[in-house]
């Protein structure tokens, strides 16, 4: 997608191949600027730090990892090393973990010296499969918003689709395209009219910063909103449908997506909102099936609470203090929605029933 | 209630009683200061920018900025100004009105040279029993958590008591003690082991900010979360009950409180989580019927969501902004939370189910 008129993905091979460039998420919206990752330690930081975020990227940024680390030492100790080190960055991102062991299932039967060209070559096909399946995803949820828009009522016709959407789920989650923002981006470039109502997302904010530079470096209309805002707009009609990404989905259709989306999956059913969910298959975990009983959220630092980070009236980046000097904040980073709130599951295969059968219709 | 240990209300009179003090919230909680109002425009000024908020608090202001615009200019003309001028600062306030109208019934009858004194007792009358209702208020809802405290199970007794607020709703809201928080600060002083999850509340956080900062100064255990994070509290057992403040309550016990409780709410119903409104009857609109259809929710400034205040590493207060530039933000004030969702109202009379006959049990 495009970044001052110019088409970019979130990350690449360095001239050379040895070394690995991603966009620095945690500078955006406010400056735009890559970093090289080198090494093992860079990629886990990189991750860990939330350099890059949104499942499907954590995957190839993992992926390329594990070259990097290769590079260094190509034993099956080494590989192991780098496999445990990268998984445990993000022990919710399911599709980190499915990413990293189609590496190195790739690599351990070669011997030492293939393996870097192995591990560029798998990480690089798992990137390119990702942009395809972005962009399967965002044709199927185009079909379902063409629907919505031609089901409104005669005096709604011609005004803009109005999709909510709660943190970053666009490209910049991804390599190119995005899951949930797939089918807005589409709608957008086909002459769909489209708003998007964009929840801040709190703690980190990653709708209000990465969700609106996205869409407004595409020219999307969009508008933010605080992550309280969004059931007050479907009460009063302004939402047509929301979409989402996940980070992990389980056999009947729970999703495990940021901390709110459980909040607004209540508010649409309660308002009769259709409530999407845009995901690759790798997000989907067929050894759970209730979301909420068994997959672990993992808090984060209540720094992310008490203090947030903004452009101060000189241009420079500033971290405030939004607590009383004392006061502790908790931080669960993930929620679960449970499947009965989910209208569809739209995947790069098609649109599914957020059920088992529906999953399995689809996946066998 | 208590500040650095010493006893304060919100609002009072100056020495010589011609001008009124108030706490500016919002300096807090990084600053404690106070504030002069010494004309109309300094109080209406305060309601507007939110020196002073909180329904009963809005209420008590207006009454004094009556007094305020009487000392310059008794006439009925005048009064019917600075009437309309105060009104005019917070719509959705249903007891402004109501403390408008009660000075204004008192004052019309009086001959002009009685009446700055006839105001100056009726705002401080008014102060008065908004402290004696929000004590009431506190009472009735400590009897509901020592209920809710004796009901858990085996295992669980002698844990603190885990109860989930939004925005604020305590004493600096009020004169003293609170609505909401009322039955909090009850039941910590009563010595009933309680815990309380201080929402955020963007924009204006002013859970984070004077919330945390009542309950701190008070000594009542506390964390802060961001509003995304209640329903997975609620889904994992860990909030006992919510409670909360209205500024404008139906007559079948619809309630208007800040943005955002609506998905609390909801979150509650969905989790057998019981949720509770504190309200004094001035907030009760005997006009309306359906929330949704019927209360006006006001828009406020789209800076609340592009840029936050908070504290700096050099200890000064900073605006940073949080969205693109270019990006364009909506800030609705307030939702509507349909009574079918709240468990009880609790009120200086006693707890009333939210519906017209439990409302009209307690006030005929």
């Amino acid at each position: 997608m495009n970044i001052d008129g110019k088409a970019w993905r979130t990350i690449g091979l360095e001239e050379g191949g040895e070394a690995v460039w991603v966009i620095d998420q945690t500078l955006l919206p406010h400056r735009f600027e890559t970093r090289s990752l080198r090494s093992l330690e860079d990629a886990a930081v990189a991750i860990s730090t939330m350099v890059v975020r949104g499942a499907p990227l954590i995957g190839v940024t993992g992926a390329y990892g594990l070259m990097l680390a290769l590079q260094r030492d190509p034993s099956d100790g080494a590989l192991q090393e780098a496999f445990e080190r990268l998984n445990a960055t993000r022990p919710t991102a399911v599709n980190l973990r499915w990413a990293l062991e189609r590496v190195r299932e790739r690599l351990l039967p070669l011997p030492e010296a293939e393996r870097v060209a192995a591990a560029r070559e798998e990480a690089g096909a798992i990137a390119e499969e990702d942009v395809k399946m972005c962009a399967a995803i965002g044709e199927h949820g185009l079909a379902i918003f063409r629907q919505l828009a031609a089901a409104r009522p005669p005096e709604r016709q011609g005004e803009p689709l109005n999709v909510l959407t709660h943190c970053n789920a666009g490209w910049l989650a991804t390599v190119d395209w995005g899951t949930a923002l797939a089918p807005i981006y589409k709608a957008h470039r086909s002459g769909l009219p489209i708003h998007v109502w964009v929840d801040e997302t709190r703690p980190r904010n990653q709708g209000a910063s990465l969700t609106a530079y996205e869409l407004g470096q595409e020219g999307v209309p969009h508008t933010v909103i605080v992550d309280n805002a969004g059931g007050h707009l479907m009460q009063h009609g302004q939402v047509d449908a929301v979409i989402v990404g996940t980070d992990r989905t389980t056999r009947r259709g729970d999703v495990c997506n940021k901390i709110g989306t459980y909040l607004k999956a209540l508010a649409a059913h309660d308002n009769h909102v259709p409530f999407y969910v845009g995901l690759p298959a790798s997000t989907i975990d067929w050894s759970l099936d209730d979301g909420v009983a068994e997959i672990p959220i993992e808090a984060r630092s209540e720094r992310e609470v008490t203090h947030i980070q903004g452009l101060t009236g000189d241009g420079s980046l500033a971290t405030v203090q939004l607590t009383p000097t004392g006061s502790r904040g908790f931080n669960p980073g993930f929620d679960v929605t449970p499947a009965r709130l989910v209208t569809a599951l739209i995947t790069e295969r098609g649109v599914a029933a957020a059920t088992e059968a529906g999953l399995r219709g689809l996946y066998g």
